[in-house]
């Protein structure tokens, strides 16, 4: 089964720009092991299905001086930043003033902002200093929509400044992606192998030497007692992923032939 | 409950050395959302639980020019970095040639590594060119055991060297924390608050500004309809965890009150 997305230039070549992207999490929480983060790993595959490369996650606790040099390095470097955490009501939420800082310009609450936040609570006073922090936003941003919560995320120069609760990451994300820049899709094919990379692994560099036009990844899964291995072979050509998947099929019946011949395993 | 660790000098107070790591994860396949990391998650509850405060996470390609940047950039920056991934037998396991190349020293098949991987293997001829690769070690490395699978990891420097499989990463790491020097541990305790942000927010804040000996942090959960929180506070002195949590449930009670006489909510 070939993995891709209907409705993309997938298998059109690799001849479209390469579009990159970064992920900055924000949060002492997922540092300190007290919180997995889940909202890398949802962005990395969204992206991949959209044709755009994924090449960089960083996590950093809650100081703007690490947010500032983390957003700076990371949007000098990739099409694309997106930051999760960080945006909410209270003390620890740093990340649009820190964002702010990292490029130079003002922060206050924004009238668009704070005319959002209005819709959502009962009256003026519920308006409270501390929701109207979610109301901050950089100037010259453009808000990104949270269909779920209200208060927005926002987006400026090449960084979206999303929530770090899923859910609301998700559904941002899911507004933003329709206006991202996507190249070609990797396509991709996963070839079980029951062989340990150790067997397999002179034979698979032999096949990726000679199929230079696909990138060919091993995971090995250890059951305790032995290893087997998922082999992924990617192109974002069509016709090069089919002939490299044959040659790793090709390879594993070979050396199923001469395991026959042999005790080795592992 | 203050969650703590038995063993350790925790609530000694915050005199200690701060002991700082980073983990490294190389793997293409976390950037495409092919596999959830979960090696940080459990490296970083790990080092919390050891005074080790980890303080930046970041993920990057199979690529050299990308490790080795990130591993000199890591290694100048904290006391410890933990990599994972990227050593085992295959043509895309380039870990250790890189960690030798950040580190400008040689890399071969090491003596020991291939005296470790010999008793493993039935023949001579089982030792294959892909095998022998798990052997490569950067001149200077000391070996990390390896007590499932035999292949070791190693450490250069202040930079541990670990394998991708969790199973494997998590047996190395307990070989290496004992070894590893550790501070004062930090402990914690969370609240569980039936509001959202919104409405802690402003009074949160100035719990936090009045207790600068804690950290507090703020936790939402959206659960479709409204939010909760978790108020976790943490402080390596446990009379400073201890007078902070204090004013944390107080400041709830004061807000549980104040919502009686009215209808705010979320």
């Amino acid at each position: 089964m070939v993995d891709a997305v209907a409705g993309t230039d997938a298998g059109a070549g690799g001849e479209a720009r390469r579009i990159t992207a970064a992920v900055l999490v924000v949060g002492d929480e997922i540092l300190s092991g007290r919180t997995r983060d889940s909202n890398s790993g949802t962005i990395a595959a969204r992206l991949t299905m959209m044709g755009i490369d994924l090449s960089e996650i960083r996590v950093v606790p809650d100081e703007t001086d690490r947010i500032v040099e983390a957003v700076n390095a990371l949007r000098a470097r990739y099409t694309y930043v997106f930051t999760t955490g960080g945006i909410g009501p209270t003390h620890d939420d740093i990340t649009a003033d820190a964002v702010a800082a990292a490029f130079g310009v003002g922060i206050d609450v924004d009238p668009r902002a704070r005319a959002i936040l209005a819709t959502h609570y009962a009256t003026e006073a519920d308006l409270t200093p501390a929701r109207l922090r979610m109301a901050r936003i950089p100037d010259g941003a453009e808000l990104i929509a949270n269909p779920l919560t209200k208060a927005p995320g926002f987006r400026i120069g090449n960084v979206y400044v999303m929530a770090g609760v899923p859910k609301i990451m998700e559904a941002m994300f899911e507004g933003i992606a329709p206006t991202l820049e996507v190249g070609a899709v990797v396509l991709s094919e996963t070839v079980d192998c029951p062989y340990g990379e150790g067997t397999i692994g002179t034979a698979l560099a032999a096949v990726q030497k000679a199929h230079p036009d696909t990138a060919i990844g091993s995971y090995p899964t250890f059951a305790g007692t032995h290893f087997s291995t998922k082999l992924v072979v990617r192109s974002r050509d069509a016709e090069a992923l089919a002939r490299g998947v044959a040659a790793v099929r090709a390879m594993l019946a070979e050396i199923a032939a001469a395991d026959l011949a042999s005790t080795a395993s592992y």
